[in-house]
């Protein structure tokens, strides 16, 4: 039996999501844009999705356009932004050091087309100051870009306060809350766009949603046909959707209940995790998600900390999987000062709501021995006990 | 009980789609990108999938990009062409005046960033022509894009010919095939790049396909993660891809006797339909869809005629289902000459491997019925048979 401790990666399924999906798959096949009374049915289910979708989030129903997941809303939110700005002379844009590679490569595009893109640091605590902020923006500042919370570290932002901010200075604000929706309470209030995915909260993979507040300008990223009121050409994924809906109500009627059970777990964990000598946990203890749990551990390859723990039965990752695999250090590590040795000895462990008590104290067990392990094994933890390398941790 | 004409705009999944969908959301739903085990298990998958795609296209696994749909795949592969083109100073463009607008509206932003587009014209048989297309290739064309088969009227283009030509210039050469893949067999011979749509040959919805010939270069449409071998970011939508997969595998398997029971069931209802005074097949006989019937109908509105045919229990489209609801006509049907006010008197009926030939004769006792009905109310019908105006028809 695994122990699954990888839920910022992707999510399972909930059971009520799958029925929602496959419901709809059976019954509401016809294309929503199809005039019969097939496709006006479709149509009237899309509708209650989107309604559904909005009144999770605060949102009116014509601020929610769906995608294709996460990255797809990153991308067309910031380029969007950046056309409505170019348009009126504004070129610069305030974002992370640590967002996701959405975000940040589609700055890296922008940045070849001329823009220029401020990445404020984010410190040890993984949190951006709001004082840099106000010092970043400037009067050709577009749009401001900052991930609700980090999908390494969890660490939270303060996004409240960056969004008054940009609305005093009449500067769009987009966040990635990929990692936050369904996990954190949303409050839309100074939000201007939002980035959502389905599979991060127990929905589907496939389908995500861009929330852009009325009178935000959207361009399509798919140009074709009229779909989503001419936001996002192609047949509507009205199944995936039916998912992320029915996954989104239950996150969100269970959200306190769970976010106490799972920070609990969190914080067991985390407790347990420290125990380990010249281990850290990396970034705010209280500022991040509830089940997210990261930490470096001195003298040891994070790999192999992954291998060793998949032969014990625990899925865990040392960082985005969307970068697995890359020999780099985490750009987010980096950007809360680790320095690069360290950095490689990391591991991510992220709950779910049906993590249990006893799976957190077998991986306790688990990490604490294959560290052990590991360093026993590691020419570069000799030095450090030895003392021809100084600890960091 | 309906009786579903509408296969162009979607088809219903088949059993053994929804089946490897999902058995993949329980089973395999790690993210691929994780390292532990889990992660690896579906990272297996969608390369198993990955390469029963190809080899149903005739393909190398590496060959194909997952994509979110058809119009996804359209935009990225024309955008990726033009890209190549520019870095060598070829900014001009061929296609045909009856492509997906997915292709047309992506022409048309390249329009606006300099590039210069020839579209072919289709003539009334809704093919374009060899000599026509050679005569429009100029010294800067970075790319022909023309679709394999019209969504509207079905239609089937040389597309071996157009490939040879543009293969012997040096030039890329897209298709939009995304009615023809699962209806008719596939030579890629001389195709560098082509689109495909999982929910047109009875796979799920939001996904699909671009091949894109070993060595032509493909431009992320969505920047961000490493996925699809840095192609494509977002978390690979696996369940999906899964039915996709299935879907394809069966199209390919019964596809000859498919088209035959198709085809047959069409032409009986085109020489059902033809006994309609003053109506017209659109486009040419032979070289359409297995499984395609359109007609336009003098002195009538396509929508009356979806809505009195809706009533009587079936589906069907005036055109492309994307466009629907618009007012204008058919840039299709314009393109291959019929006058607007004919153009709008249109119907098309797309059957599938599940229509019936009791569907059939129900569908052409209905249309002639009704056609009856709404020329006895119109004003412009009684115009016709008075002869205060000419039938075009």
């Amino acid at each position: 039996m695994k122990i699954y401790a990888d839920n910022a990666a992707t999510t399972k399924m909930s059971s009520a999501a799958m029925q929602a999906q496959i419901a709809c798959m059976e019954e509401y096949f016809a294309n929503p844009s199809s005039l019969h009374s097939l496709g006006q049915r479709a149509a009237e289910q899309l509708f209650a999705f989107r309604e559904s979708v909005a009144r999770c989030l605060g949102a009116q129903a014509r601020e929610i356009t769906f995608t294709s997941g996460g990255s797809e809303a990153d991308n067309q939110a910031i380029l969007s932004a950046a056309a409505a700005g170019e348009k009126k002379g504004k070129k610069h844009i305030v974002s992370s050091a640590f967002e996701h590679h959405a975000v940040l490569h589609t700055l890296q595009n922008l940045e070849r087309r001329g823009f220029s893109v401020t990445l404020l640091p984010v410190h040890e605590n993984g949190i951006v100051r709001i004082e840099e902020l106000r010092d970043a923006l400037r009067e050709d500042t577009a749009l401001v870009t900052i991930l609700y919370a980090n999908n390494e570290i969890g660490t939270i932002q303060p996004i409240e306060e960056i969004g008054a901010i940009c609305r005093e200075r009449g500067i769009l604000f987009h966040t990635d809350a990929v990692q936050a929706v369904g996990q954190l309470p949303i409050n839309l209030q100074n939000i201007d766009l939002l980035s959502l995915s389905a599979h991060k909260f127990h929905g589907p993979k496939g389908v995500g949603a861009l929330y852009a507040r009325k009178g935000v300008p959207l361009s399509p990223l798919i140009a074709g046909g009229a779909q989503e009121r001419g936001k996002r050409a192609g047949t509507e994924n009205l199944p995936a959707i039916a998912g992320m809906a029915a996954a989104l109500e239950e996150a969100c009627a269970h959200m306190e209940e769970n976010a106490k059970h799972i920070k609990a777990l969190r914080d067991r964990l985390i407790a347990g995790l420290q125990t380990i000598p010249h281990s850290a946990l990396s970034g705010d203890a209280h500022k991040r998600l509830p089940g997210n749990v990261h930490f470096c551990f001195e003298g040891i390859e994070g790999e192999s900390l992954l291998l060793l723990l998949d032969a014990r039965g625990i899925c865990a990752s040392s960082g985005s999987a969307c970068t697995s695999g890359s020999l780099e250090a985490s750009h987010v590590l980096l950007a809360i000062g680790r320095p690069h040795e360290v950095a490689h000895g990391s591991l991510r462990l992220t709950l779910s709501r049906e993590t249990t008590q006893e799976e957190v104290d077998a991986i306790i067990c688990a990490v604490t021995e294959v560290v052990a392990t590991l360093r026993a094994m590691s020419p570069l933890w000799r030095d450090l006990e030895e003392g021809r390398r100084e600890h960091v941790l």
